[in-house]
C-alpha cells in the first residue's frame, strides 16, 4: 500500500513546499467572471479549476477550506465537491481542512463522508479537544484506505493562546505537548515508507517561538503549516518547521489566489486568467522563498 | 430582541428537558419504508418528519448530527436542510450538532453557513480547541441574529479525558474549566432576559464526578448535556447539572429514534408510525423520569 503520507513527501520532493489554499471567497473571483457565472458557487468553482490548472506543477498539494463552500449552502458543497474532483483528475493531493471532531460512533460518520463518496479527500484536518477516541475512527479507516490526516496541535491564530498554550502539571509541558505527545505514539505505530507518521500535526508559522523545540521533539510527524503571507509567517519562520528539507507543507491561501489584487491592473479587464497567472507567480515566489531558506 | 436561548428556556419550563437527537442513521428507519423511498437520504428525511411530527410537544428542541447527513453526501446534505426547515416549520428549535471552531476569518464563513441560508438553525454546537477568536464571530452574530451556541466543554466520551481532564499549573483546575472560565466571563456580557447567557456549554451526563462542581461553578451557563441513555447516563446524573429546574437540555438519541427496535415487532410490520409511537413513549417516559429527579 502506497500511502498519501508518502506520495506527499515524494510530492514535496519534487514540487517543493507550497500547499496552496482553496479558501474561495467570492470576493477574490475578478468581477468580470462573476458577472457572467450562473451563481457564486459555480463562479468560484470556476475560478478554483483555472488556479489548478495554473499551480499544479507547483503545488506539493491543495487546501480546501470547506468553510468557505459551506457558507454558499448546498450550491456551495456541489463546487466543493467538484473542486476535490478537479484536484484529483490532475493527479494531484488535496487536503480538507474541515477540523470536525465528534465522538467515536460520529466520528466514524465523518470519516465516511469525508474519505469517500462525494467530499472524498486525500488528507482531513481534524480537531483534538474531544480526545483521542474521537481520532481513532479515522485512523482505523486511513490504514485500509491510504489516507492521511492532520492533527491541530499550536495553530496559527492569537488565540491559540487561550487554551492550546496552557502549562499542565503533569509534567510543565503545555497543552499542545499533550496533543503531540499522542500523535507522536500513534505515528510511531502508523506510519509510511517515508518514515512520517499517516496522521501528522498543524503546527502555525506565526510564532518563531518554541517552533524549533517543536520540530525535534516530533520528528515523526509530517507538519500542515498555515500562516504564511497574509496571516504573518515568513520563509525564515517556516523552514524551522521542516527537517531535513521535508517533513512539512507550506499552506498559503489568499497571497496566492487572490496575489491579482497586488498586480497593477484595470477592474475591467481582469479575468480568471489574468488572475491565475498572478496566482502562479505568487505560488512560484514562495516556492523559491522557500527553497532559498533551506 | 428575544433570543433564542430565552425561547429554550420557556420551552424547557413547559415541555420539560428531553432534546431528541435525529443522529438518523440509515438503520434506524424501518427496513419497509427504507425500501420504498428514492435513496437512504430521503428515507432518513421521511423518518425525521414523522419523529418530529411524534414529538414536537415533548421535545424542548431538536439536535441534528451533521455528521449523519454529511455521511450520505450531497443527497444528505439536502435532507439534512429540510429536516431543520420542518423544525422549525414546527415552532420548534434546532441546534445543529456541528462542532465548527476555525480562525476568525473562516469562523465567520461558518457563522453565515449556519445562522442563515440552507443550513440556518437556532443553535450550534462549537470547538474550543482554537481559543476565544475562533469563538468571537459567532458571539457577534448571535446578538445581532437572537442566535445561541453550546461550546464543548466537559463532552460525554472517554476521550474526553485525554485533553479535557489536564490539570493546568496557573490555577491547579482543569482545561475544560479554563474553557468554562471563557465562556462564563462571555456570559456575564452577552445574557438573555433568563439570565444564562447567549452561549452555553456542552457537559455530558456520563460521568457524575465533578457535575455539582460545574454546575455550581457557571451558574450563567446553559448546559446541552448529552450522554443520557445508550451511552450511559441516567435522569440522576442530568438533574446534578440542571439549576432550580432548567439551566440545561438533555440530549438523547437512540433511545428514542430508534426505540422502536426494543420493541416487540415483526421486521416486515414496523412502518415510520410505528417506530414514531415507539419515539413518542420513549421520549415522554424521559422527560418524566427527569422531572420525577428533579
Amino acid at each position: 500500500m502506497i500511502f498519501n503520507i508518502d506520495k506527499l513527501y515524494n510530492a514535496v520532493k519534487t514540487k517543493g513546499h507550497v500547499c496552496v489554499g482553496l479558501d474561495t471567497c467570492i470576493d477574490y473571483v475578478p468581477a468580470l467572471e462573476r458577472s457572467s457565472a450562473l451563481n457564486d458557487a459555480q463562479a468560484v468553482l470556476a475560478y478554483n479549476r483555472t488556479l489548478i490548472d495554473a499551480t499544479y506543477d507547483i503545488a506539493s498539494c491543495y487546501k480546501v477550506q470547506i468553510a468557505y463552500y459551506e457558507e454558499m449552502g448546498l450550491e456551495g458543497l456541489k463546487a466543493y465537491s467538484e473542486t476535490l474532483k478537479y484536484i484529483k483528475n490532475k493527479n494531484c493531493l488535496a487536503i480538507a481542512d474541515i477540523k470536525r471532531g465528534d465522538i467515536a460512533d460520529t466520528a466514524s460518520r465523518y470519516v465516511k463522508a469525508h474519505f469517500t463518496g462525494d467530499f472524498e479527500a486525500d488528507f482531513v484536518t481534524i480537531s483534538p479537544y474531544m480526545g483521542m477516541d474521537s481520532v481513532e475512527p479515522w485512523i482505523k479507516e486511513a490504514k485500509t484506505l491510504g489516507k492521511g490526516a492532520f492533527v491541530l496541535m499550536r495553530t496559527s491564530n492569537p488565540g491559540m493562546r487561550d487554551f492550546q498554550y496552557l502549562t499542565i502539571t503533569e509534567n510543565n509541558k503545555r497543552v499542545y505537548n499533550a496533543v503531540g505527545d499522542k500523535l507522536a505514539s500513534l505515528a510511531s505505530q502508523y506510519c509510511g515508507e517515508c518514515g512520517y507518521g499517516l496522521f501528522g500535526a498543524v503546527v502555525g508559522c506565526t510564532e518563531r517561538e518554541e517552533a524549533a523545540e517543536i520540530r525535534k521533539n516530533y520528528s515523526n510527524l509530517f507538519f500542515l503549516i498555515p500562516g504564511y503571507g497574509a496571516q504573518g509567517g515568513g520563509a525564515k519562520d517556516a523552514c524551522i518547521l521542516l527537517r531535513e528539507g521535508n517533513g512539512g507543507v507550506v499552506n498559503a491561501s489568499r497571497s496566492i489566489i487572490a496575489a491579482w489584487k497586488s498586480v497593477n491592473h484595470e477592474n475591467s479587464q481582469v479575468n480568471n486568467d489574468f488572475a491565475a497567472e498572478a496566482a502562479r507567480n505568487a505560488a512560484i515566489k514562495m516556492r523559491d522563498e522557500i527553497k532559498n531558506e533551506l
